[in-house]
C-alpha cells in the first residue's frame, strides 16, 4: 500500500486524496485556499485518464472460431453493425470511461487492425496525454518468437507499458461487444483495496465460458478459479433460484469476462518474479495470484455482453443491432457514443427499396431491392430485384472500378447482383455476387467448407469470403 | 513577365521550367544528371500546390436569395445532398486539383461555416504546406467596418494572402455546386500568358447571370463585360445555332461564373494602385482591368454548374443528387471525391420503410414510413406512417434529448412525427414536426412569409425553419 | 435548484450524485450492483468535461494597451515565451482542468488568433465531445454591428452556446498568463450553491485593476462591486496587516480577475430577461446580479497571475519565463503542460554563442553572438557578433528567402544582422534588423511613437514593429 | 505496354497522356474545350500521388550494425539531428516528391517505429488518398513465420499493396539519410520505358557497398550485378579519371543504393511467378530479372547520401548536421522540409552556456555548461559546469520525475550531471549521467562491450545505452 501511496504522490495530479484517506467524513472546507499545489479536493481517487492504462488484446487466437472472417484480419478488426470494427466497442468504452492511455497488443493478422486503430484513434491532442498505441509483435535481439500468450505479451512489452506511472492496468479482450463504465469497475477495485479485480458476468450464459469461472465469497472475494468447467455443473450452481436459497457464506460460480484490473506493481511482480515463465494470464497468472494469497476480488456485470465465440454469436450480435427497442447495445446514445474511423462518404442512394428491420451503413447504393432483417455495411451496392433477408453484408472498401486492383478477369462488380436472393448469410467485404445468385443454404447444411468455391457454412449460416466471386446463377 | 520569372525562381521548386520556356520541343536527355539543384524537368509549369492560392468567398451576400436557409448560416454553409455543406464542393475541387493553399473569407452569419471548415479541413499535415485558412471579417485600428465587397475583402486581407510567394490567385465563389479541374483552368491561363482568366459558362442559362456576361474574340480574349444584360439579348447571342454561323472575328457573349485566375502581382496592383477604392471585383476591378488594356482571357466550362441563386435552384440541385444516372454531380467518383467533415455516426436504422429515388444521409432512424424523391439528411428521425415526397430534409445536429438545449417547453422531438405527410418541402435542421402534420402547401401559395409560424414559402416550396416547431395536426 | 437537478438528469451522465446530495456521509456500498443505468457513485458532481463550457474572450479591446503588438493581431494571439501564444495559457488551463468544451469569441484583429486556434486545437477526437470552437463576430439579418461588449457577445452567441446542456459557463479573458485548476473553482462554486462565482486575486496588485474590486463578507459572498477604485484606498484596505486585525464581520476588497462561473440558466435569464440591453458583464451584468440579490460568491486565487495590461507587463511576463527557479509559470511541468500549435521545426543551429539566462525557441539559427536575459522566439536568426540583452525576440514565420513575399526591395534578411546590439527591446515577428544596428534607446525615451521608422517606445522599452525594416547602422 | 496503358486508363485521372504518347511535339491547342472527361493535358505522366506507391523498409536487419542504438528500436527509428528519427528523411522525400501512398514494412524492434509513424503521419486528410500505412509482420493461417527478407515481405503483403491500382512501386530502405526528388527518378524510369530502375550512387564510397554494384552500358542499362565486390576493384573501376578515358561502349561499376522503381505488374510476376521462393530483392530478384532479360535501367544520384552502416557513419551523419555551410543535408530548406512528429515543447531554457558549432533540439534545459560540436536532442538536461564536446545526445522522452517509471532506486536524474565531461560519445535516450562523470574513452579503446556497465565502445566512440545509469564520478 505504501507503493500505491508513493505512486499517487508521484503522479502529482491536481485533485485527489490518496486511497488510504477514503472514508474520511469531514466536510470539505468552504473557505478554499488556492495555490498551485492543491491542498484538498472532494475527489476520492486520481482521475482515470492519469492513473489507469488499458491493455487491449487485438487478437483472439490464431485458431479463430470466427474463420473465415479472420482469414485476412484479426478478430477485433471484424466489421460489425454496418459502420464499425469490433475493437471500436472496447476502445469506445475506454474513452467514455475517461481511460485514454490505451495499448493495443496485436500479432495475428494484424494489418487491418493496426491500420484501423492508427487512422481512427491517433493524432488526438486535446485530451491530456491520451493515446491509442498499437504494439505489434516484433523480433528483437532477446526475443525472436511471437507472443506466446497474454502474459508473455505483456511481459515482453513491459518496457513500453511502464512509460507512464499509472496505478492500475486494465486488461481487456478486444473482440467483445458490450458497454461497460470501467470507471465503476476501477472504483470498486480501489474501494476493496484488492490486488486484482476480475469482472464476472452475473447471468447465465449457455456458451462462451472460455475465460473460466470463479467461486466468490459473500464479499465478492475470489476463492477459486476453474478453467474448463462442465457446463451443467456451472449452469446449476449459478442459476438464480439457487442463489436465493444460499446463505451468506456459500460461494457462487461466475463466468469470467477476461477483464482484469491489476495494480501496476502487482502485475510487474507476477510476471517477472512469481511466474516469469507463465504465458497465459487466465490459466496461469490469475490462479497463481490466488494461490499466493493475493487479494482477488470480483466485480459483477449484468449488462449486455457478447464475446463472439462463434460465427453464430457474431451473426446474433449483428442481428441485435437492428432491433428498434434495443436493450442490447445502443448505438444512438449521445452519452456513450461508439467511436470509429471518421469517414466522409456520400449518402446512401436508394432507387426503389423496401427496407424492413434493417441497418444501412454509409454510402450504400441500393437499387430496386428488398431488404429485411439485414445489416448492410458501408458502400454496399445491391442490384435491381435483389432480395436480402436475415443477413449481414460487410460492404466494400471502395466504389467499384472495372478492372479491379485484385486483377482477376471478372466482369462481376463488387456487391450483390441483379435478381439475387440472399438469406441468412454473411457476405464478407468486397465480395462479388453475380446476377440471379441464390445464397439460401439450399441443402440446409450445418457445417461445410467450400472455400474453393468462395464460401463456407458454419452453424447453418453461409459465409461468403472476402473478395470472393460467386458467378451468375450460382445456387448455394 | 520578368516578375513572373523571378517568382518562379524565388519558389525554388524542384521541377519545372519557367513558363517562358514553353514550346521547347527538344527531347529530354535520357542521361539524367541528378543533383539537389534540379537542372531540367518535363513539367512545364510549377505544381499548383506551390504556385496557386485559392481565395474562396464564404458568403453570397447579406441579402441572401436563399433565406431562410441563411437565417443562421452563410450560403456556403447550407447543407446539401444529405451529408455535405455547399462549401465542400469548391474545397473538394481545390483539393482534387492539387490546390491546397485555400483562404476562405467570411463575414455573414459565418459561425457554422467557420466551424465546419476548421473541423473538416484543418490539421492536415501530409500535403506540403497545405491548409484551409478561414479569414473572418475583423475590426482593426485601420478598418472598423465590415468587408464592403469582394475587392475590399481581398485588399484588407492582402497582408495574409501575401504569405506565400504564389504565382496566381484563384478567386472562387463558395456556394456553387460543380466539379471543375482547376488545373486545366490554370494551365489555360498560363499558356495564354494572360493577366487574368475568367471562367465562363459555355451553355445557355435561363437565370443566374448575376456575374454578368463577357464578349470574347476568336482567341477567347475578353473584349467587353456587361453586368446586367437583358436576358433575351443574351439568350439570342449565345444560342448554339448562331454560333455556327458566325465567322472567326465575331464576338460572343458568355455568362461569367465569378471564377477568376489573377496573377498575384496584377491583383496587388489592381487593388492598391489602379483601383484602391473599388469594392467589387466583378463590376469594378475586372472591367477596370479590361479598360486598362490588360490581357483578360476566358476559359469555357461546359460541365454541370449550379450557382444556387434561389430556393428553387437549391431545391433543384438537391433533386439532381438523387438521380441514379447522374450527369449532374457524381458523389460516388473515386477519382474526384467530395470531402467534408469526417463523422463516425451509427448506421441508419430502418424499421419498415419503402424508399424510392432518394438519398439517405448517415445515422438516420427511419420507422415505418414511405420516402420518395427525397434527400434525407444526417440523423433524420422519421416516425411511423409518415410519408415524405419530393422533399429535402436537412437532418439534425444530434440525437434528440427531451428537455432540449433550446429550452422550449415542447414535447415534440426533433424529426418528423408519426402520420405526417410532407410534399415538396425543405425542412431545415433540428426542426420538430409533430404528429399528423400535413406540409403540402395546401393553398398552392407561391410566395409567403409565415416565419412566426415556423415556415416560409418560396417558389411554391415550403421551407420549415431551423429548430422550428410545427404542432401536431398542423396543415401547411 | 430544481432546474439544476433537471439539468443533471438531462445529462444522463454515468457517475455522479446530484449536487443536492452533497454532504451525505453514508459510506458507499462495497457490494456494487452494476447495470447500464448507474445507481450510485462516489463522485459528488458531474465531470467538468460534460457539465461546463468555457467562454474565452480572444480580444482585450480595440484600444489595446499592448499596441503595437496588437497592430495585426488580437491580444490573445501575441507570442509569449518563445514558442507560445497568450491564448495557449488559458486553453491549456481548460484542458488540464478537464474542461474541453471551449468557445472562443473573437472580433478584433482576429485573423491570426483564429488561425492559431483552428490549427492548434481542432480535430481532436479522443476526448468525448471536446472542441475549441472559434466564434468570430459576424453580420446577420438581425445584427449588423460588431459585438458591443462581453455581455452583448455572449447574448448574440447564445444560440450556439446553448448547444450542449451544460450546467455552468466559465467566462475567461483570453490574454492572461496564469495556471489555475478551474476544477477547484467550479467545485467551490458548486459547494457554495452560488448563482455566480467570481475569481478574485488574493494579493496586492499595484496595477491592472481593470476588472474592478469586490467587497466580500466572511463567507466569501460578494456584497458590493466597485469598478474604478482609487488605488490608494484599495491598497490600504487589502493590505495583509489590516486583514489580520479585522474581525469576522468586516468586509474586504479584492481585485476581480474577470473570471466568472455562472450557472447556465442564470446567464440566460440575466442576458435576456433582467438586462437585455447590457453590453458589459463586468460593469453591468455582475453588479446587476448582486443588486437583484443573487448569490454571488468569490473564489480567492493566490498563484502567479499576469494580465498583460501594458507593454511593461508583457515584457515582465516574458522575463519571468527565463528564471530557472521559476515560481511564476512552470513551462516544464508534466502534470499541467502548456499546449500550443504542434510544429516540426529543425533543431536550433548554434555556431558560436554565449547564452546566459535565456530561453531559445524552436528552429533558431544563432551565429557567433552573445545572448543574455532574452527570450528568443521560433526561427530567429541572429548574425555574427550580435549582442542581445534583456530583450524579447518574437521570431519569424518562416525561414527567409531573398525576394520576400512582402515584396519590398530590401536586401536585409529577416532576423538580427551582424554586429547589431539590442538591449531591453521587443522585436516583433519577421522584423529585419540590418547590420551594426544599435537598439539601445540611446536617448532614454520613456514614451515615443516612431512608427514611420518601424518602432515605438513604451515604458522605456523599444518595440520594433512586425515586418519592420531597420537599416544597417541605425541607432535607436 | 498494353498493361501499362490499361492501368493508366483504369486510373481515370484528370490530366495526363499515356506514356506511349511521350515525344509528341505537337503544340497543345490554345483553344481548350473543357469537359468533365479531360481530353488532353500538358502533363506527360500521371501524377505521382496517384500512380506510385512507396514501400519503405523500416528495419535494416536483426543483426544491426548500429547496436546498441537498435537494442530497443529498429534502425529507422533511431533519433537523428536532435529532433528527428531516421525514417523521417525517407518519408519526407516521399511527401516532397508528391508520393503520398506510403507503406512501411516493419518487424524488427518495431514498436517505437510504428508509434512514431502512426503519430507523425496518420490522420492527414487534405491530400487525396494519401497515407503512411504501417504493415507490421504478423501471423496468419498461411504464414506463421516472420518476414524472411525484402522479397518475402513484399510477397506476403501483396494483398495489401495491391489496394490501389498504381503503375509503379518505389522500394526504399528506411534508414538512409539523403534528399532525393523521387519524381525525377520516376520520370527517368518512365522515359526509358524500363521494367525496373535502380538508383546508383555516382561517386566513390569507401564503405557501405552492402547493396552491391552494377555494371551499366552507355545508355545506363544494367548489364550485371555483383553482390559483394572487392573494394579495390570497385574503387578503381569507378574512379573519375578512368571514366573520362573509357569509350562509349565500356561498362562502369556503380554502387546500388537499394532503391528500386519496379512496375507493379513486373513486381507481381517476379514475386509470384518467376521467383516465388526468393526471399531477397537485392541478391535474388533483381539479378533474376536481369538474367530474364528484363529492361533494368540505372539512375545516377550524386547528392549527399549516408546509409548508416556503422556507429561511425551514424556519428558522422550527426556531425554533418551541425555544419553551417551545409552541403550535406539542409534541414532549413522551405522547399523540401523534413517532417516529423509534431510537438509542442517549451523553448529551451539556457542558464549560462557557451555553445559552439552545435545543434540544440526542442525543450532542453541547459545550465552553466559548455557545448561544442554536439547534437543535443530534445528535452536534454545538462547540469552546471558540464562540458560536452563532439558528441550526440539523443535527449529524453519526458521531463524527469523523481521516482521514475522505470523504477530503479537511483537518485540520478535523466540528463547530464553537474561537472561531467563528455567527449566523442553518443548518449542514448533517457540515460542518467551522474555528477563529475568523465566519458572520454580514457583508454582509447576502439571496440569494447561494457554493456553491463551501461555502455559499449564502437569505432572509438563511447555509446551509453538507453536508460543507462552512470554513477557519479565514473570515468569511462
Amino acid at each position: 500500500m505504501t507503493l500505491l501511496s508513493s505512486l499517487y504522490t508521484q503522479l502529482r495530479l491536481p485533485h485527489f486524496k490518496a486511497a488510504t484517506e477514503f472514508g474520511s467524513t469531514s466536510p470539505p472546507s468552504l473557505l478554499v485556499k488556492n495555490s498551485q499545489q492543491p491542498e484538498c479536493s472532494n475527489s476520492l481517487f486520481p482521475p482515470a485518464n492519469q492513473s489507469v492504462a488499458a491493455i487491449v488484446f487485438g487478437d483472439g487466437s490464431s485458431h479463430s472460431r470466427l474463420y473465415p472472417l479472420t482469414k485476412r484480419r484479426s478478430e477485433a478488426a471484424i466489421p460489425i453493425a454496418g459502420n464499425y470494427r469490433l475493437i471500436d466497442a472496447v476502445v469506445s468504452n475506454c474513452i467514455n470511461s475517461d481511460i485514454t492511455k490505451i495499448y493495443a497488443l496485436t500479432q495475428f493478422n494484424s494489418t487491418s487492425l493496426n491500420s484501423h486503430l492508427a487512422r481512427a484513434y491517433s493524432g488526438a491532442r486535446l485530451s491530456k496525454e491520451g493515446f491509442v498505441e498499437v504494439i505489434a509483435a516484433y523480433q528483437s535481439p532477446e526475443d525472436n518468437g511471437w507472443f506466446q500468450g497474454t502474459a508473455d505479451a505483456i511481459r515482453r512489452c513491459l518496457w513500453v507499458l511502464e512509460e507512464y506511472p499509472v496505478v492500475e492496468f486494465l486488461v481487456l479482450p478486444g473482440h467483445h461487444l458490450y458497454k461497460m463504465d470501467y470507471q465503476r469497475l476501477i472504483d470498486a477495485h480501489r474501494r476493496s483495496k484488492a490486488d486484482i479485480t476480475v469482472s464476472v458476468f452475473s447471468r447465465t450464459k449457455d456458451e462462451d465460458l472460455g475465460f473460466g469461472i470463479f467461486k466468490l465469497n459473500a464479499e465478492n472475494q475470489v476463492l477459486e478459479f476453474r478453467e474448463n468447467p462442465e457446463m451443467n455443473a456451472v449452469l446449476t450452481s449459478i442459476s438464480m433460484e439457487n442463489l436465493a436459497n444460499f446463505d451468506e457464506n456459500v460461494k457462487y460460480n461466475f463466468p469470467s469476462m477476461g477483464i482484469y484490473v491489476i495494480n501496476r506493481d502487482i502485475m510487474i511482480k507476477l510476471l517477472t518474479e512469481h511466474f516469469p515463465t507463465a504465458n497465459d494470464l487466465k490459466s496461469q497468472v490469475i490462479p497463481g495470484a490466488i494461490s499466493l494469497g493475493m487479494k482477488v476480488h470480483a466485480y459483477q456485470f449484468d449488462g449486455y455482453w457478447e464475446d463472439m465465440g462463434s460465427i453464430a454469436a457474431y451473426y446474433r450480435a449483428n442481428m441485435e443491432t437492428i432491433r428498434r427497442t434495443n436493450k442490447a447495445y445502443n448505438f444512438y446514445d449521445r452519452a456513450s457514443p461508439m467511436y470509429t474511423l471518421p469517414r466522409h462518404l456520400p449518402p446512401s442512394l436508394v432507387t426503389d427499396a423496401v427496407i424492413t428491420d434493417s441497418v444501412i451503413g454509409d454510402g450504400c447504393i441500393l437499387c430496386k431491392c428488398r431488404i429485411r432483417g439485414t445489416v448492410v455495411g458501408m458502400r454496399t451496392r445491391i442490384g435491381d430485384d435483389a432480395v436480402i433477408e436475415d443477413s449481414v453484408i460487410l460492404g466494400s472498401d471502395s466504389y467499384h472500378h472495372n478492372g479491379t486492383s485484385e486483377g482477376e478477369a471478372t466482369s462481376i462488380p463488387v456487391g450483390i447482383g441483379e435478381g439475387s436472393h440472399i438469406r441468412k448469410a454473411i457476405i464478407d467485404k468486397n465480395a462479388r455476387i453475380g446476377k440471379n445468385v441464390m445464397i439460401i443454404n439450399k441443402d440446409s447444411v450445418q457445417e461445410g467448407n467450400m472455400e474453393a468455391n468462395g464460401y463456407i457454412i458454419s452453424g447453418g449460416i453461409v459465409v461468403v469470403l472476402r473478395s470472393a466471386v460467386i458467378p451468375d446463377g450460382s445456387i448455394l
